[in-house]
């Protein structure tokens, strides 16, 4: 078993990542940082005959980093109330992997995963959070894996996250459970 | 009073498409398409004493036509159960406008906006789709603009929306009601 | 195929009640009142091993009138941006017939059903309401019934709905809809 | 400072209790449970000249007992994704409250108050029990009400909760917490 986590955030040390590091302490893990990339956004092509292009860019070496791995946690701060927009744009990429004849067990590979979200925000995210919540539910109900679990924490300057003492001591029980599985 | 519209797809005749020019019938409105231009994802520097960097991009260009503006209609189709990601990165780089010195007012002129939002879905939309309201509403709330309204319809293939009278007749009336202030 | 309404509004001709009627306009439809009945609040004994006590109330005989129709429609006043507290009492009684020997396979009915919710509030239903609508999503999803589609209208005062022009031809495509199974 | 906890469970050392007793340890507090009480639904009289009729039953005594406290707990198990229908048939009669001349400032005196919601539900609460959240914080922001917190917790059979170390963990924080008000 193995972990895969995929940083949405763009800030260095930012705090969706020093929660995520808390719940990875010890634990080994392969960590990609969206930001670092270079991908496009999707160009729906679903119903196009010649389906869709290739856009030359970084998405599929992501994605080639990721299917190895069984539980993926998706770690993003809560930007205007959902997921960073870097990250919205690599899940609407699987919209075309999807359909890539060179990822042909794309959805059963991500059906037998697991994943876990991890995300900061800094207005009230216990509630205005939550839609995003859902909408991962649906994501991944689509994809058939398991949504294993999640941890919204409260926080806006860098280092906030440190005072959500329940933001911290999920991130605790999570680091133990994934210790168990790793 | 004048309208502006933010397309977020990127299929051309697309059903968001299609739905929102129903509701733009006869009515003179700025079509902007978000994916005919270029303009990168937010790099957050809320919290970095040199501030946001300019990233000469079209964000800016496109920001400069919807402000004059009082109605924008976000017209988004539904990926993976929220705005595309394309449109995402256009809101969250508000939070690089709400401390740009060459937008000093960026918050009042939003907030003096009404906005609406039309988007179209094939899984269950209607009920798949409300969080992404729910987060429209927060994200319209956060800026002060008003809600004034929302359309979803349902639709996968292109022309599908033709089918969805329940939107289409949402789409008349919002037309009427624009003709009225336009 | 048959219809059955369950109101779980308290008013007389409120402004529900006359959406409703929209939609069963020229419909033979089983009307039932909540309000009218006499029904007690669920007292948990799912894990008491006497099992549920028989609450000698109206419930097993509203039961009874729901149980032949294929199609339900909860047609509820949003009160405090959820259904009303009686038809939540009935909802709560499900778990009792659920392990009620006289009801061997409530949940296969149930389930053989469609739903429909119908609901009218006046403090912004369209988006205060969609909880509500999550909720009857959870509720058919349990008991296996589809959820066919919902109405929100927006009203306070009697005969309000009757302004809400979406909401009158939302049911009056419903009310063609019914026309053709009825 | 002092506080009210108002139960909507009907089993006797249900899991909500015991997750609310963990944060009430060493506390003193006003515990009501509604199940010992007999009060009715509302009947919407929020349009008759005559206004709202009293209905002879134990609301008012339940809310002299709250009203003089400034925290209050609303506990409830989650039955079919929302609040028990006792429970909402107690926040219903508010409307009646609201147009009280016997309680004329009952608005002012709720929105003194903060509330916190502590809820155990046993069909993925994380996930489902979202939408009664954000109920919840409709209410209280109608209310005028501070939402201070909430506390989600798993269980289905009796003592269930205790495995759920995240929701005890957070019971105990309130606990210290209440302790530096009461």
């Amino acid at each position: 078993m193995s972990v895969v986590v995929i940083f949405g955030g763009t800030r260095p040390q930012g705090n969706t990542e020093i929660l995520t590091e808390k719940a990875l302490t010890n634990i080994k893990a392969e960590r990609i940082y969206l930001g670092d990339f270079h991908f496009e956004s999707i160009i729906d092509k679903r119903h196009d005959t010649a389906g869709f292009h290739d856009r030359n860019d970084d998405y599929n070496s992501i994605l080639d980093r990721i299917l190895p791995h069984d539980t993926i946690i998706f770690a993003t701060p809560i930007y205007w109330y959902s997921m960073s927009g870097i990250m919205k744009n690599f899940i609407d990429r699987w919209s075309q992997s999807l359909r890539d004849a060179n990822y042909p067990n794309f959805k059963q590979q991500m059906a037998a995963k697991k994943g876990y979200v991890i995300a900061v925000g800094g207005d009230a995210p216990h509630i205005k959070g939550l839609p995003m919540i859902q909408q991962f539910q649906f994501i991944f109900g689509f994809i058939g894996m398991e949504f294993a679990g999640y941890i919204l924490g409260i926080g806006n300057k860098p280092g906030d996250i440190m005072a959500d003492q329940k933001a911290i001591y999920a991130a605790g029980e999570l680091n133990q459970l994934l210790k168990t599985i790793v």
